[in-house]
């Protein structure tokens, strides 16, 4: 794509309250339309694209099948489960609800599906806007009153099977984080939350940041967070009382819900003895865009945003100094190659041109001008690292990134 | 796909008003969560993400550059317009309104990015979802409260770039209606509608249906079609009298805005003189549920949907009848080929099997019995055809479908 066509404009000054509020903003990739609301401009949008097809992936390879659940859900649904009146950040309009999560509509779903224990064990998942009215929608697209989740529901008939799905779906789990640049055991941490009456714990997926609203403490011994809300003396998996206090934000949860939404839905089978039980059931969410925000939270320098490779907007930056017909040609050849390329073909300064660059952060800069032309090359650069290497221009391939 | 695993289940009856209702809910493409609002269950959503992807590249194609602006929108942009009181179908909540279209929000958007004549022309579609609220919600997806739509704005320094673009859609349209198998000018046709203060036209793509709500007048000389709400004594692009009165749905609509929008949004740019002008606004919508109905409507026979190959959410369905392991080996050497297929391995009757296969209508139909593997062979037949051939297992290939 040409950068004098993109539908962007970078920001000198912004208002904001986190780093990856602020970054995001300025270097064009989301427009606030209102607090807690934002518009995802093209760079954005590529970002979001491929933490959704990463997670999709990832989804299909543990079973899931997906679908597509309506936000607009009825009054009745949210009754039956008493969320009418006890969720605070629902948004209500006359008789409906916009989904803030989809227990109340995926069990009724289930139910017109699942009647034998031969239907089960069933996994569907969707990637699908979500609806909540937050009281504080202040760190940009870290808490927003819309966003896109993705939601997982098992449907088990026995609790040996959904234990041995839910540790199918943490070990996903590890794998989109890393996959998305929020490192496990490094920068994203596996936390035991309060778990309801099914189960003692859950499991959330803390990112360690400033601009998180949670609390976690991490046991230097085993690595396992403790989210504030359940802290003991001791780490309840290996006993050490050795806690780092970090401020993190939950970038996912997974859930063991039991019968809590199959009761009030009916939702039974009929095992293999003819008897009807209630099918048992978890739930596994990731919010995306506030994975995108984590990711610009803990992967930037002071000049901008460093996009980990698998969910950057481009491969590479091309930047061509002054007006030269090869930066074209070499344009031309790196889409030949399936590169996917943001090429820099405007009227502007050189310095301009490289703040720009490190503020989008793509992983690879390549700069062409009349020096690297006079070598027949072109500079290659790592945003995540200073070092600069020339790369003559019938060399450059696939390999070269 | 194994036909035994997936989320759906095919209905003997149901209560429906329209031919892709019913073929839709009782093939398990779609449950009705409420009146106007539905999920799409995997063969429904794989349909409809085959219909957005054809949208995208098309999109693309004209150099549409993708963006996702929030549902959820402020009051205020709606009051500025006079929407806020006018549009009927708005569902509003508190000081939000749920966006039913996106001219309130992309105006200030577009606003943000252009300020010179420099920055135009640009085009930016979204693919996402849209909520109105429909009193007479009962056609199934032909006409829900929440639907998928891509909304293309086009933002001009002239009117003849306008009138160049809107050229460009409408061929563009053309093509995406063909791809999805409503065919232009036989099933679906350019049809005149009101154009608002800016045009004296705008144009609506109408398929022609029993299940539609609108009417339409089809020019038998050229073909172009007329809305009800205009209609003359002569074709206004030929001027023959000779119409073909139709029921129809409309499935897409192109309009020249012109400068309805900027003016209240204070979109303007400089012009090459110097001069301050307002930006010369276009929209083109798809609505993509509808489209997915209307193709339900004009491609099926008593048994059940005909769908088009491009947007079928499997190519081929592969039928085992009897317990064989040959069925699974083919299976798994078309897996191989990359061919997309759904795998009926469930313990049924070969009537059950092939009345589900015509009610699900995936394009091709494979047959494995005793009987096919005494000659080597499995029966293949075409869904829209009755024609039935026996071709080699070994022969099997991409060429056979």
């Amino acid at each position: 794509m040409k950068q004098s066509k993109l539908f962007s404009k970078t920001i000198k000054t912004v208002d904001a309250h986190s780093i990856s509020h602020q970054f995001l903003l300025r270097a064009g990739f989301i427009n606030q339309l209102m607090a807690g609301a934002y518009s995802f401009l093209p760079l954005g949008l590529l970002v979001l694209k491929k933490i959704e097809n990463i997670i999709r992936e990832n989804m299909l390879a543990i079973s899931g099948q997906e679908i597509l659940m309506p936000a607009l859900t009825p009054k009745e649904n949210w009754q039956k489960t008493g969320r009418w009146d006890s969720f605070d950040a629902l948004f209500k309009i006359e008789e409906y609800a916009l989904a803030a999560t989809h227990e109340e509509i995926v069990a009724p779903l289930a139910r017109s599906v699942i009647s034998s224990y031969k239907d089960l064990p069933l996994y569907i998942f969707q990637i699908q806007t979500k609806f909540r009215n937050e009281k504080r929608a202040k760190s940009g697209i870290l808490r927003t009153r819309e966003f896109l989740m993705k939601d997982l529901y098992s449907f088990s008939a026995t609790e040996k099977e959904l234990n041995d799905y839910y540790e199918i779906v943490k070990k996903r789990y590890i794998k989109i984080f890393n996959d998305c640049g929020l490192a496990f055991n490094k920068k994203t941490f596996l936390t035991l939350a309060s778990g309801g009456s099914f189960s003692e714990y859950s499991h959330e997926f803390q990112t360690v940041t400033e601009a998180g609203e949670d609390i976690i403490y991490i046991c230097r011994k085993c690595q396992n967070a403790v989210n504030r809300e359940i802290k003991k003396d001791k780490c309840p998996i290996c006993s050490s009382n050795d806690f780092l206090e970090q401020k993190s934000v939950e970038v996912g949860n997974i859930f063991k819900l039991g019968n809590k939404y199959s009761l009030p839905f009916g939702l039974k089978y009929i095992d293999a003895q003819g008897k009807e039980n209630p099918v048992i059931m978890g739930c596994y969410g990731i919010g995306l865009n506030r994975l995108m925000g984590a990711v610009a939270e803990v992967s930037h320098d002071d000049k901008g945003i460093i996009w980990p490779e698998k969910i950057a907007p481009f491969s590479v930056h091309l930047i061509s100094l002054g007006k030269n017909k090869e930066a074209e040609k070499i344009y031309k050849s790196l889409l030949k190659l399936k590169i996917d390329v943001l090429y820099d073909d405007r009227d502007k300064s050189p310095g301009e041109k490289f703040a720009e660059a490190d503020l989008i952060g793509i992983p690879y800069r390549l700069v062409v001008s009349e020096k690297t032309l006079s070598v027949k090359s072109v500079e290659v650069k790592k945003r995540s690292e200073s070092k600069i290497k020339l790369v003559k221009i019938d060399k450059i391939n696939e390999k070269t990134f």
